[in-house]
């Protein structure tokens, strides 16, 4: 999917959520267990009851990894399950040397359909580059997380005066354009994200921080909103375990409605 | 395995090899492709052709990942055929918030039963202490890689006038011990192997960049062994690849050899 259909998508919907289908096998409601693939039967009924509000799905490959060969499974039939006019994200946070970044890239973008994946910036250029290859898709490149952890590296002081991930974003820029790539911009700091906001006026920012993680969708809107959006918010947790029993997939869409109402309204106010 | 087993294992045979099984469906003999597993015939082959010479074995999960569900069902294959006494790595680079690196760390050391994984440092200290909770496994951190892309951030200047993989090295060993935590130093510079083992005297490294990447195993040694040789020097391409026929496990042992003949006088020379 290209930048101007995602905007399209996100002007429809007046809405750019996306839903991150961290899907546990000890927080899926009881009755699942008996399915045969109770993560795969979680994540239909969650991408059926969210489909109107979300611009974007993204399950984080840890969950469905930490299931062996069968949660592979689940992964690849949910994305084939999503309908292909919505903005997939693998959230995988990979990176290697160059050929095998590759295969990474092949992983995600040839035997699974994902329109984009998370990269991780440490090995630098030729850890990038090979997902940049591929038409119409994404890097997603960890920039500032909203993590305890991304004050020890991402925060750190370069002989430049600048904080590292601010390196990352700069260096970053010239490997891919605004049509290829976006960044990672934790929610936790209103300022954080206009600072971000200043080097990348163009690009779109994944937040992952609103929700369980903390970080008001206000703050986000007001300090990282352009004229194309260039916003993706992500929820997890409030969304897909709003609620405990068969009627999961409606509590879902009340907590999908509610952030989409509240989107309607900064896209009106913010996204010129 | 702990670190005394590991060293008792590099003594016994006379090694500090790790075989890297970088398995591509493209570069495996053609004969094997009629196998109903073609990546674990071949893996195993490679395994008993090496396993006198080599005290580690390092899938990367990029080649496996490629290959869908399947891949990961000859990863679990190739896991379960190595023997127990020797140390397994997957080379994985993964990291992200702490509950989520908890996944990955269950899908590697539980699902699956590697001694160790190699880890993407750029989230901080939550993304890494998870796969340290877990008892005789160990993180290897991403240090200073032997890729092009290593100038762009690993090498960047701190404002405390250090390149950035220094940082990453000295607050990392905060977190872990030389019973749990080695590091990703590339080999293609001795002089920085010098730099790294005066920043870390007793931890072991995993060096990737014998071989195809280039660097040189009598510079690795004198600069990098310590008195529990503290070095595992993966070659993958230069060994799985020797030989394109059917007897490519004959091929592979033959380098195998050539290797740990090497290693052997220079475990002499320099383990003290």
């Amino acid at each position: 999917m290209d930048k101007k259909a995602l905007f399209a998508k996100i002007s429809q919907k007046s809405s750019f959520l996306c839903v991150g289908l961290d899907t546990d096998l000890t927080k899926i409601p009881e009755h699942l267990l008996k399915e045969k693939d109770p993560i795969f039967a979680f994540n239909k009924q969650i991408i059926d009851n969210t489909i109107d509000q979300a611009v974007a799905y993204k399950p984080n490959t840890a969950f469905y990894e930490a299931l062996g060969p069968k949660g592979w499974e689940s992964l690849h039939k949910t994305l084939e399950y999503i309908p292909k006019d919505v903005f997939t994200i693998a959230d995988a946070k990979r990176g290697d040397i160059g050929n095998t970044s590759g295969l990474y890239a092949k992983a995600f973008f040839e035997m699974m359909d994902f329109d984009s994946v998370t990269v991780a910036p440490y090995m630098g250029i030729d850890s990038v580059k090979p997902f940049l290859a591929f038409e119409d898709k994404w890097v997603i490149l960890l920039a500032l997380t909203s993590n305890e952890g991304s004050q020890d590296f991402q925060m750190l002081e370069t002989k430049n005066g600048k904080p590292f991930f601010q390196e990352v974003i700069e260096k970053s820029q010239k490997w891919g354009t605004p049509d290829n790539m976006m960044y990672v911009v934790g929610a936790t700091r209103g300022e954080k994200i206009a600072e971000v906001r200043k080097l990348v006026p163009d690009h779109f920012f994944l937040v992952p921080g609103v929700g369980a993680q903390g970080g008001s969708l206000e703050e986000v809107a007001k300090f990282g909103m352009n004229s194309n959006c260039g916003l993706l918010v992500n929820s997890s947790r409030g969304i897909i375990y709003a609620g405990k029993d068969k009627d999961f997939g409606k509590a879902a869409k009340t907590e999908a409605q509610k952030l989409q109402t509240e989107m309607e309204i900064l896209l009106d106010k913010y996204c010129k």
